[in-house]
């Protein structure tokens, strides 16, 4: 049984379940994984914590973890990107194993068929000053492009706040308009790498280069994890 | 917290969390309403178990309430429609109380504006055979229309196996008919009595009748139950 630790936010906990579901292959209720969605969306702000001495999420973050335990779960799936700030202290906290967002956005760049060079980043301003991705993915022989900071503030916080607040249509021009600016600075694929900016990107028109959708690519990693075999 | 008994199927439990939070009036993560979703795909067929002698479901449908009051939760809502012909045998098992999607449905087309009259009905053949609605809409003033037994087993049925082998779109076109054919026979809204119908039947024009949807009403009855002050 999959445990995943949701609520962060709860919209985006709630439409990884549902791409969990359309991308595990399944002709009837019986063919797909079962799974515990621990919503919890009072954690307290992940990025408030980090850069403005906001509430520390990580006793939060265990209470769920050990509801998935006791639940029975097998491994633990977190479709948040800025919760993985504290990955470590949340692995060293179960025998369970946490499925890595950041490695699952990786693999998924391999699957579009994106092996090196420069990649473009939207994640929230916690998620870049912790350098989740900027670490691994030049471990990995990518270069990482974010957005200026002027950008964060105007365009990408507000755009994942409107999500956050159900307003996800509102979302999609400024998303897109962000995206784009990272393609015209040289980046090949954009990874979406907070689950509240495919939301916002699946309210409109398919942006015409390869996209790296953190929701997707933690259901896949999830699937690859409950059926091996499949 | 909310405990969601899902997985029947897997994504109309995903959806039902998703509708619970764009339903919910919030600004942020926190303002959203703690649940933990129990999605347990194998809960044995229920219309199997009613009408030709399917495993009993109800031993698995009590251990998914057995892992919602661990978790600590303070209702239980079911998005699943055919497993409330187990409900008194569920409510017997638990001291949580049970929020009735029938109740909820019922409730809906108050807010709809249908006080009484003729109400098409549309769910599964178990729930037809089991009598969950009309004998609840008979008893608030209703009178229940359901679709011949030839459309049951040549357009609904189907259509509610495509939903659960993800084929959603294919849904639309054989549910709106039968649900246009309901309202030609007098009906003056119809009951979506079927926790995949509203998944077909949003993936296509909205319907020009009132129509309850048995996601969205089991969500504002979450929402009503978690925010009574609300």
């Amino acid at each position: 049984m999959l445990g995943v630790l949701g609520g962060m936010g709860p919209l985006a906990g709630a439409t990884f379940m549902q791409r969990l579901t359309l991308l595990t292959p399944g002709e009837r209720d019986q063919d797909h994984i079962p799974t515990v969605l621990w919503s919890d969306p009072r954690v307290p702000d992940r990025t408030a914590a980090r850069l403005s001495g906001g509430e520390d999420p990580l006793p939060a973050l265990l209470r769920g973890i050990r509801g998935l335990e006791a639940a029975g779960c097998g491994a633990i799936a977190i479709p948040c990107n800025t919760a993985h700030g504290w990955f470590d202290g949340m692995q060293a906290a179960t025998r369970l194993p946490i499925l890595h967002i950041v490695e699952a956005a990786a693999d998924d760049l391999l699957r579009l068929g994106v092996t090196a060079g420069p990649i473009g980043l939207m994640a929230t301003k916690g998620t870049l000053a912790m350098r989740l991705y900027q670490e691994r993915l030049e471990g990995r022989g990518y270069d990482v492009i974010v957005p200026p900071a002027e950008a964060m503030d105007r365009v990408i916080m507000p755009a994942i706040d409107a999500v956050k607040a159900n307003r996800v249509t509102e979302a999609y021009a400024p998303l897109a308009e962000a995206a784009m600016a990272l393609v015209s600075r040289g980046a090949r694929a954009v990874v979406l790498g907070c689950t509240e900016i495919p939301l916002g990107i699946s309210a409109g028109p398919t942006l015409p280069f390869p996209v790296a959708d953190t929701i997707d690519a933690l259901a896949r990693a999830s699937i690859a994890w409950a059926k091996p075999a499949g």
